[in-house]
């Protein structure tokens, strides 16, 4: 697999290198792989920090600015970052309001931010965490005990971005980035594998005219490999895996999440499938949103994520944000 | 090559559908393909049209809305739209204060828009055209006589838009948006060929370990075929192509976008090696976009656009936006 980089090994450090020419509103630390708002700490307001393996763009390092993250460690290529990672961003973001780890269920991410939550309370930060894990596909899987986190965890930096905008306390900021994980489920679906650097090639076989079912980020094996299926038959499937386990009563927010190789063009279509499903269930939508957001590097194919709302969630969700990832209302 | 479509038939009526459903703030004809700002037409304000083949999300229908395009006429995959919708689209957004066609130099599209522009005259209203040129990889390609229109179209609907949104007389918005073009300069890399639905295989043969230089947003052939090349080296080509075109004497916005399959972290890696280049040739840079903008289906690769911009630009280029696919500042 042909890939536009120098060499594996530098794919990451050059990535950031590039994140920092695009975005001299971001602090980036490329030597210890840390991406910080410029202004933090931002006084009076609790620090969010999440971060976890490369290869997700633009999630996280696309999602630090104002409204969302405060800071992000990116790892290697599906691979945690380190604690020291972590222990610097609450350093670099923490104003005397604690600090919140948004985690994505994977056991490196798991324990190596268990380990710098220690680490800054040691040295005085406190530190709260919440834990994302909204794929309804599988449980235990090859990276995960329990369900992964993978497309809520957009909502859950969004939403919770908002609450610490707003000046809320630690806890009231913990509160709402549990209480967003519990309101929301992820369903994807793969048409191809993905490469990695390293590896070169696709990290595992998917046959022409097969698709797979509850696939993960990370090219982890889904529920089931089926025939090929049409875009119309693909939403029937993820709106009901999704649908099915979150029982929603509350309008929804809609994420409609290509994994990296899917052509906009498809992905809007799919999204039309989505909503002729969500109206044939009675489920209303309140907001959506449509592109390249959690992806898995080249692999093609999509996720549904959605997530149900109370007024309050959804002001929060509206609230400004200025990101390179997402922005809007500044 | 699998795709997440119903069938070829109704891709870009199922994309429309789902744009709609996206975004309320636009009016979605699906069936006469034409989209439009919700509030077009605006008083006081020349309209600005654009269009083409689809399959280069979010060009353009994602490039409608305040501050950019009034509306878009999408045709069917890698085919011009027809007079028809352009009329209709021009019909849609004029308030009194003429409209401006923004047309990508194909073949098809220069002589649908020369004729949408004779019928709209007829009908009353005041038709302005420019002509976006900007690919300095080669003349006389597959679909073009003269340049192709590539990346630089963003450039010139931006700034056009913004010149619109702040009242401009239509000659004034057309010298803009000609001034913006002939400041404007595109080369594209592809890694991989694109399928497109109908074909439902990639359009030409890239063998493994080769890539191709000039390539255009339609798999049209570029300047050569080369051995492999890394990201540095691929910058270097690339800005070497541009720069020695444009000779730029003001600083430039620089564009360094996906053509759809290549993942973000590549695209970030890439723009670092531009950046590298263009300090050692001293070309000084005000702005920078990475990301998937004028896109070629699922193709692998990339396109680097250079701007260059006097203070005007700048500030037109800066001013608010608000698209699904390019916002800022509101």
């Amino acid at each position: 697999m042909k890939m536009l980089i120098n060499v594996p090994e530098t794919v990451v450090a050059d990535a950031l290198r590039g994140l920092a020419a695009a975005h001299p509103e971001l602090a980036v630390d490329v030597e210890n792989r840390v991406v910080v708002r410029r202004d933090a700490p931002v006084a009076g307001q609790v620090g969010l920090v999440s971060g976890g393996g490369s290869g997700h763009e633009p999630l996280h390092g696309g999602f630090v600015g104002p409204g969302m993250l405060s800071a992000a460690c990116p790892g290697e290529v599906f691979t945690s970052p380190v604690p020291d990672q972590m222990l610097r961003a609450a350093a670099a973001v923490d104003s005397g309001a604690g600090v919140l780890f948004i985690v994505k269920n994977y056991t490196g991410d798991v324990l190596n931010f268990d380990m710098a939550a220690e680490m800054a309370e040691d040295e005085g930060i406190q530190v709260a965490k919440v834990l994302v894990n909204d794929d309804v596909a599988v449980t235990d899987s090859l990276y995960t005990a329990g369900r992964r986190g993978t497309g809520a965890t957009l909502f859950v930096e969004k939403i919770a971005g908002a609450a610490a905008a707003e000046g809320m306390p630690l806890e009231r900021v913990e509160a709402i980035a549990r209480q967003v994980n519990e309101a929301s489920r992820s369903f994807g679906i793969a048409l191809s594998a993905c490469s990695t650097p390293a590896k070169g090639s696709p990290t595992f076989d998917l046959p022409p005219g097969e698709l797979e079912l509850g696939i993960g980020i990370h090219g982890e094996p889904g529920r089931e490999r089926r025939a090929m299926m049409t875009s119309g038959e693909i939403a029937e499937a993820a709106v009901e895996a999704v649908v099915e386990d979150l029982q929603p009563r509350n309008p929804v927010l809609v994420l409609v999440n290509g994994m990296g190789a899917t052509p906009l063009l498809e992905l809007y279509g799919f999204n039309a499938e989505v909503h002729r499903v969500l109206a044939q269930r009675g489920v209303p939508v309140a907001r959506v949103l449509v592109g390249n957001y959690v992806t898995s590097l080249d692999m093609a194919g999509a996720s549904l994520t959605l997530c149900q709302v109370d007024e309050e969630l959804l002001r929060l969700y509206d609230a400004p944000v200025k990101t390179p990832g997402l922005r809007w209302g500044v």
